[in-house]
This record gives C-alpha cells, sequence and structure tokens, in this order.
C-alpha cells in the first residue's frame, strides 16, 4: 500500500484521482486554499500541486471538505433499512456513522446488533457501533432482550465495534452498579458515550470519573458548558424531535466560547427531514447562522468529531489519511457534487440491501388475547383512574385523572382514549391498559411496535373492538403501523425489521409514512401531534410525569408503578 | 478504585487531599475560575465545592495548573542521570517526559532502553519512551548496536513503550526502506514522531503518508504552517541549543493560527539550564512574552501534548483523570509550590537511584593504540588536507583545506589542531583522524565519549602524547570528559554510564560540568564555544560540511567519506 501512496505523493506515479484546482478546507488550520489533491487507493496520498492522474477531475470553483461525520445516531429512527439510511447519510455528505443500535438490541438484542454491522459492511460509509449500554432501558418493562457485561463483551472489541454507546442509567453509575459498571470497562472500548440530561454538580463530577467522554443531551448552554468544563466532550444534537443546537451555539458564539472539543450529531431524526436537509449538513449550515465561523463549524463536524471519538485518520485531508471527502460547489449550500469514500465515488451507487435473518422479520410474539382485554367494564364508578395526559409540543406528559363513571362517556366524546402495551417479544401475556388524554382519536384504533425503548406493542383506541383489530394486523404483518377505523384497517406500513425498520426504499416509505399519518388525523388525531411518534413515547417510563408499559401504568415521578 | 472516587466525587467520603479555593486553570475551555479540587487516590474525583479531606491545602491565592508535558527530549542529553534529570523536571513542574532513548540506544542498544525505563519505573513522573528509530544514525560509523526492525519489536507494547522515536532518515523513508518501514509498523505503537527539518513539498506529503504525527525540527515559521497543515502536530523546540521559539511562536501570534494541534518540547536542554529556568515552563513563559496568549501556551504545555501524543487521561483537571497538578502563586513565575503526581506529592522527594547494569558502566572497548595512531608524519608534503571548520554560533561546519607541508606548524601555532574518532564499543580498531580549525586550543589534549549519534570515543588534541593521553585516561575512566596538558590529566569528569551520564547529584554535576568547560578555555579554546559540545557534534556525519567518524573524513555534501 505504502509504495503506491509514496510514488503518488513523490509525483513518481500517476495518482488515481486528481482532483485539480479545488479549495481544500483545511479544518487543521483553519484555512481553506487552492491546491491539488492526490488520491491513491483509499487513502489520500498529496496535497499540493500535482499533475498527473488516471482520473482527473476538475475541481475549479468547488471546495474540497473532509466527509463529515455524524457521532451519535439511531440508525432504527429512521424506520429506514441501513443501507438506505446511509445512502442517505451520504448524499449530504456524511461519511462516518458513530451509531447506537440500541432499538434493534431492545427488540433482538445480540443478533439484532450483528445485523446493523454486517448490513452496512460493504456499504461506502465508516459505520461504527457503540454497543447499547442499557438494554432494557428500565426494568419496568418487558424488552426482547437482557443485554449484561457478559453478554456485551462477546461483540467488545470485534470489527466495527467502537465503544459504548449512551450510558442512561445515570443512578446506575452513581449508586455503582456492578453490571453496569463492568460494561464500562470491557476490553477493547475507545470510547463511551454519556447521557446525562440536566445532570451537573458533584453528581456530574461521580459520573465523569468513570472515563465517560462524551454527552449530547444538553439542552440548555449553561449545562453544555459545565459539562466541557468537566471533560466532557459536548455532543450538540439537532434531530428532528429534539433540537439543542440554537441554545448551544449561541452560547459558544456569545461567550466565544473553545469549540475544539465540540461537535454535532443527530440522535434521532427522521427520514423524510434528512432527505430534505442531511444531518451534520444542516447542522453546520444553521450554526453558522447563529453567527459561528464557518471553519470552526466545519472543523465541529469533521476533525473535531474525529479527535473525539478517537477514529483514527479520518476528519481532515491529510496525506495517508482515508480519502473520504466531498466536493461542493458552495459552502453555503454544502451540497455534494462528489463524496469520495477511501477514494471512491460513492454517490448515486446503489447500495446492497442485506436481508434480515428470518427472526428479525418475525420479532411479533403475542400471546392470546381477545377484545376482553381492552373492555370497558373494568372502570368502576366511585373509583378515580390515572390519565395520561398529553401536552401538545412537549416529550413530557402531564399526571391526570378521571372518575370511573365517566370513562365510557369521555371515550364515546373523543376527549379520552384507551392506550394499551402488549409485551410482543416472548408472549408472556403481559398487557398494560390506561387511559390518555390530549391524543384527539374521536373513533378507531392506532397500533404500532415502534414504542421506546422496549418496543412492545402499544395500541391506542376508542372502542375494544378496533384496539383488538389494530393489535391483530400490527401481528399479521410482524410490527409496522397501522390504522383501523370501525373493525377495518385503514392502512398498514409493515416495518418488517424488528417492528422496526421498513425494507422498503425511501421512495416508498416516505410517502406512506406521510399518507399514514395523514390518515390518523382524519380519525381525529390532533393535527400538532405525530400520531405513531407520540404514541412512541408513552411506553418510555424514564420520562416524567406518567407513562405506561406492558407491566402497567408507570408514575415517572414516584418512579413505581400506579395499583 | 471507582467507588472511592464516585463516593469522594458525590461528597459522601473526604477526599484524600483537598485542594481548596484555589484558582483553576481550565486549559479544556480556557477559563480560570475558583473551585476545589478533590483527589482520591491517584485521580481526580471532582471539582467544585467540596469541604472534606483527610489533607486539606489551602490554596487560596495560588493556580491549580495541569502537569506539564515535555512532548520531545533526549534524557542522556542532560549528562544526568534518569532520577537526578526526571526531580530537575518535575521542580519546574513536568509531570509528563515523553522520551527517546536514542543516544543510550547507540551505545548499549536494546539493555540501555531497558535501563532507561527501569531507572524511571518508580519516579512519580509519566516517563514514555518513544523506540529509537534510527541507530545508527547512518552508515558511516560504528555504534554500539544495530537495532533492526525485529530488534525494536521486542519492545514494542511493553509498559512504558508508546511510539516510534523520530524518524530521522527521511531518505530512507522516501526510498521505501523495508526495515524502515517495518518500524514503522511495529505493534502496539501510539504515535510516530517524525524529524524532517527542511523537508517540504512533495517529499513531505511522501514523508507524512506514513502515519508519521509530529515534528519537532521547524526552523522558520513557513516551515512550521506547511507541516501543520499536511498534518503534522508542531512540537515547538526549545533547547539549549537549538531554540525555534521565537521563530514559530512570531509565526502563530502574527497569523492567530491555530495551535490546538502544536505543543512544546525541549530535544536536547542541559542540566544547568533546566534547573535555571526549567523546560516546558520556560517554553510558557517566552510564548506569552512573544505575546501568545497565556491560556493558550498552557493548553500547548498540556492537553494539547496529551492528545497529540495519545496519552489518555492526563493533561487537564477532569474528575477520573490523572491527579498530576501543580500549584503555583504566580502564573507568570510558574514556579510551583507544590508538583502532585498521581495524586501524591513529587517535589522535594529524594528520587530513587536506580543502579545500572555492570555492561553499561563498562562502555568503552577500545581496541589497541599508541600515539603514533595520532602521528604527525601522514601529513605529506605536496598533498593537500581537508579541514573541518568551525563556525562559532553554528552547528553546521566549512569545509577547508591545507597543505601538508603546514600542519606541524599551524598545530604548534594552536591554529589547527588534530581531531580523532576512536570506535569504542566493540574494540574495532577502528580511527578515524583528520584536522580541525577554529577549535582554539592551543596546547594539550580534550577528549569524550559523548559524540553524537554513535557515541565513540572523540579526542582533539596538538600533541599526539596528549591526545593518546586523553583517549586513555576516557578508557580508564569508563568514559566521559577529559582535559590533558602537558601529559598531565587536568581534570576529569566521570560519565560512568555508557559514557554518557553521571551518576552523579546535580550538586556535583553541573559545577563540575561548569569547571571543566573553564578549563578547556585555559587551554586555549575559543570561549565562544563549549570544549565537549561543539566536540561532540564533530562526529555527526548528516550535518553539512564535513564531518569526522571512525572511519574517517566525511564529506557531508557528497554523502561520503574523503580518501
Amino acid at each position: 500500500m505504502y509504495e503506491h501512496l509514496r510514488k503518488v505523493a513523490l509525483g513518481e506515479e500517476p495518482a488515481d484521482v486528481l482532483i485539480k484546482n479545488g479549495m481544500v478546507v483545511n479544518v487543521l488550520t483553519q484555512e481553506i486554499y487552492q491546491a491539488d489533491v492526490a488520491l491513491a487507493g483509499e487513502r489520500i496520498a498529496g496535497v499540493g500541486r500535482y499533475t498527473e492522474g488516471k482520473r482527473l477531475l476538475d475541481a475549479t470553483g468547488k471546495y474540497v471538505v473532509p466527509g463529515l461525520i455524524n457521532t451519535h445516531c439511531h440508525v432504527e429512527s429512521s424506520m429506514a433499512a441501513p443501507a438506505y439510511y446511509c445512502a442517505e447519510e451520504l448524499r449530504w455528505g456524511v461519511t462516518t456513522l458513530v451509531t447506537d443500535p440500541h432499538e434493534i438490541a431492545n427488540v433482538a438484542g445480540l443478533p439484532g446488533i450483528r445485523y446493523m454491522l454486517q448490513a452496512t459492511r460493504e456499504l461506502p460509509i465508516n459505520y461504527y457501533v457503540q454497543l447499547p449500554s442499557c438494554v432494557p432501558a428500565t426494568p419496568f418493562e418487558h424488552s426482547g432482550s437482557i443485554l449484561d457485561a457478559e453478554a456485551l463483551g462477546t461483540l467488545a472489541g470485534i470489527p466495527g465495534v467502537w465503544g459504548l454507546g449512551e450510558v442512561m442509567n445515570v443512578p446506575g453509575i452513581l449508586q455503582g452498579d456492578e453490571d453496569l459498571l463492568a460494561k464500562l470497562r470491557l476490553p477493547g472500548l475507545h470510547n463511551i458515550d454519556g447521557h446525562a440530561p440536566g445532570v451537573g454538580g458533584r453528581p456530574l463530577n461521580a459520573y465523569v470519573v468513570h472515563g465517560i467522554n462524551t454527552d449530547h443531551e444538553s439542552v440548555t448552554w449553561e449545562e453544555a458548558r459545565e459539562k466541557a468544563r468537566l471533560g466532557l466532550a459536548v455532543l450538540i444534537r439537532e434531530g428532528s424531535a429534539s433540537k439543542n443546537l440554537e441554545a448551544l451555539v449561541k452560547g459558544i458564539v456569545a461567550e466565544n466560547f473553545p469549540s475544539s472539543w465540540m461537535a454535532f450529531c443527530t440522535d434521532d431524526k427522521h427520514l423524510a427531514d434528512i432527505r430534505r436537509e442531511g444531518t451534520i449538513r444542516h447542522c453546520i449550515q444553521k450554526a453558522v447562522q447563529l453567527g459561528l465561523p464557518l471553519l470552526q463549524a466545519l472543523s465541529m463536524a469533521t476533525i473535531n468529531a474525529a479527535r473525539i471519538m478517537g477514529l483514527p485518520q479520518l476528519g481532515a485531508i491529510v496525506p495517508g489519511w482515508q480519502a473520504d471527502l466531498l466536493l461542493v460547489d458552495s459552502l453555503e449550500n454544502l451540497r455534494p457534487s462528489h463524496v469520495f469514500y477511501k477514494g471512491r465515488e460513492a454517490l448515486g451507487e446503489a447500495l446492497p440491501m442485506r436481508e434480515p435473518a428470518a427472526a428479525l422479520r418475525g420479532s411479533v410474539q403475542v400471546a392470546p388475547f381477545s377484545e376482553d382485554s381492552f373492555a370497558l367494564d373494568r372502570y368502576e364508578a366511585g373509583r378515580t383512574y390515572p390519565v395520561i395526559e398529553i401536552l401538545p409540543g412537549e416529550i413530557i406528559t402531564e399526571h391526570g385523572s378521571v372518575p370511573g363513571e365517566r370513562v365510557a362517556e369521555l371515550l364515546d366524546s373523543g376527549e379520552l382514549c384507551q392506550i394499551a402495551v402488549l409485551e410482543r417479544h416472548h408472549a408472556t401475556g403481559c398487557i398494560g391498559v390506561g387511559l390518555l388524554r390530549g391524543y384527539g382519536l374521536r373513533q378507531g384504533a392506532v397500533a404500532t411496535t415502534v414504542a421506546h425503548d422496549s418496543h412492545n406493542l402499544i395500541v391506542a383506541g376508542t372502542c375494544p373492538h378496533d384496539m383488538y383489530v389494530a393489535a391483530q394486523e400490527i401481528i399479521r404483518v410482524q410490527g409496522g403501523y397501522t390504522l383501523v377505523s370501525r373493525g377495518q384497517v385503514v392502512d398498514t406500513l409493515p416495518l418488517d425489521i424488528c417492528g422496526l425498520m421498513s425494507s422498503a426504499a425511501p421512495e416508498e416509505l416516505i410517502p406512506h409514512l406521510e399518507a399514514i399519518s395523514h390518515k390518523a388525523w382524519a380519525l381525529g388525531v390532533s393535527q400538532d401531534i405525530d400520531a405513531f411518534i407520540t404514541l412512541s413515547f408513552m411506553a418510555l417510563p424514564v420520562i416524567p410525569k406518567l407513562r405506561i408499559t406492558d407491566m402497567g401504568v408507570f408514575d415517572v415521578e414516584k418512579f413505581n408503578f400506579i395499583e
């Protein structure tokens, strides 16, 4: 390898690809200058004046930018299969993904993680996996898999596995949970991602002492600054729902704060949003609009990310480093005309889809149930029942209540609906049933297997029969989204891979996602919420105030179930 | 470990050492603010508000600074034994040394490197060894050892060995020397130090493609900038002889150039200079005087150095990181009142001396020779002889000449002296003899075993008898410095460890070094040169124009011996 590289660098052999006369963005020195970039095999051979290339690419008027790096993302949240997700990222210049397969791991455990690795191994993108540290997310639900340190250890250090994924169990760290700490000490970890929303002061110190390197949960500038002071790399998150970039970048700009140990990430971003604006490209654009110098933003998107995550020879245009780079016509627009991954063009290439194993396609295993599971006669007059109240535009819920004698009337009027979570991994028969306000559904039922973090089968509805039909439809297609009205299926979007991701191409998936959400609005679901995404968060028992799992209605503030 | 650390961080257990009310220098965020620093065992447990400590240290009015890092130094060049050298570094706040035992490796090979590791293992300092990549430095001399890739490989990855030392053989890299390239690919290397003085353009690209990370040889700002652009970390050198800091820092300041991938080093610095002003501390001070912002200079001396060299959890005051830190009363003066290494005070501690193995004490093996080896009757009338001409204040020499018939007369007048290099490692009997101008010696002889890079026995003198006596004296003491006048030894400073370092304490060594140099002036050696240091560079056949090795007089420009 080195001989060809060296000879191209010396000008003794022609480059495999010679990018002539481009303006090179040097994120190491924060400069932009004209230079030729000679590629040899998978690597950059030279930056300077070069004349001979087997392929000559005239980059006059273009900028040569290092490939962008998304430092933290959950591919499953896009609902696209890995190959399709990667293609969307590549379209906007991301050549390196640091992913946390937390969602699929909750459904399918180690085989789920292995699938994400296998499905991306041949793709023209650097795909790093951080091992999910918290599967299941809480003990208050039944997930498809339980990954303890020993289980995770079987994957630590294998090709593609880079570090440990977001350590969400902050109380576990602070209390010295042995198994959790053992995960942090697994051999072969290059990086440990943190996840400490709102944690500061002494608890943050106690969290950081364990060698946790990053955090992407800062919502306010003050929170981000405190974390930076204590050595955490601040990964500025801008996803579809969680948008922290404005607050954090405004802080950086206002205080002229050093950003060399900060980078960008998306965490969760929907496919349609990625297709429209990209991920890291959108972060750069927005940061620049907020006053961050362009080169500083580009550095955060490239070299800072590589250094923070410890990724060698990525993130800048340096001789000997991997030839991952973009050509763009404008640094404002940042739309790549060419994307190189390991020296070959990656844009427009049809990416190979790797079929998942049958087990990942048959992930919905529910014990027999009937309409009675959702029957209304459980609500007794004279008793009061808890109600999960959706707040528009918020992920937290209110903790409401309703007298038993009024339930039927409020279900009829559409003010309330029932919500149920059916354990769907191991057919345990666990079903939690509760009441939901603010969803808007006037008739019918909505069901999905995307239900954070254990991804059980969640169904909301106004009548037991429709809820039954919806749940059965989801079982029939082995996961996905469905709408039922008056006993009939209105529409179903199968998510055939673990009930989380679709094998369909984005051209099919994106319009279907849009259409099924519109149809949910037609059934009365409030127009200011997404029927399925909102539902998917109702089962997450770590966010206040009231949630529901397959084990019952859960009071997050008291951290226990309601009897 | 983590339990105590976590509990101290949470304030549930008292810190082992609590540094109260100091102004903490945060090199991550470039801020200085008041905070308590709680230490637990070898690590920092918390930065913030803490109240309880088994030992309380009131740091009111003091600054808490991360331990300084010297990114490239040759301990042997100080002539102090490792323990004494480290004590001098610690005195001025250096808690991490990245060393290249190139000198001792040239004399004693792998056992020499092992000695440096063993002698420092128990010292309160982080002592990292970069494996010397170029032993011998050239094929034009006989060194004590030849370290090929296989030999170096026996040390790669062992505790304390961090990376590969300065790759000086630039032509070897550019020509694809197989053994040299194999050294770059040794397993377990974290870092590869470069050494590419004056190299730029395509050759620099071809040098860098091999994964070489750093360079400490930039003399001009333009050279440093080009290297930074191509991804090399610029290690700004400020030693006793090579002083590059002013030129480089002026460039950084003038161009407001990013310095986050730059650090400081000394390369070669004498013991007396270290004792007087420190190493990295002096770099910071000088950089600030030249206009570099203090926090930027402090970052280069700490966190930048750690990140460049890939040293984990060093270089900043971060919970969980190694508790290496200094207390100073003034950021201008930067004289530490306390130095902590792994949480314990390292200042004033008597450092244990590790006795070298007998072989390292008996390193001078010279084949029998006589006064005839230096006889003057070799200079024939009618022939012209090459003369090495010393230029005051320069390390390069001029290539002069003299007619044979004038040699005796010019030796008598002190204008010329003879210079000889005797192979001293394996008693091969190789002796190179030549003529030297500009040294000033009017009578007697000067001899030393410090003679870069092979450290053979070098002797300069005006009469064969004195040269013989001086060489014999060096053999008697098994290495060191000596002065001879009229057949009598005037003074000898033994360098008992490999003929390079003294086991004597600095209190004895520094005055002796000063005294013997003064005595050399009394014999006529020019006052503007150091008799021994100047002599030690006469044998280095890589610096123009004329040198001498045990194999003869060497024309560096023609890169061959003079017949």
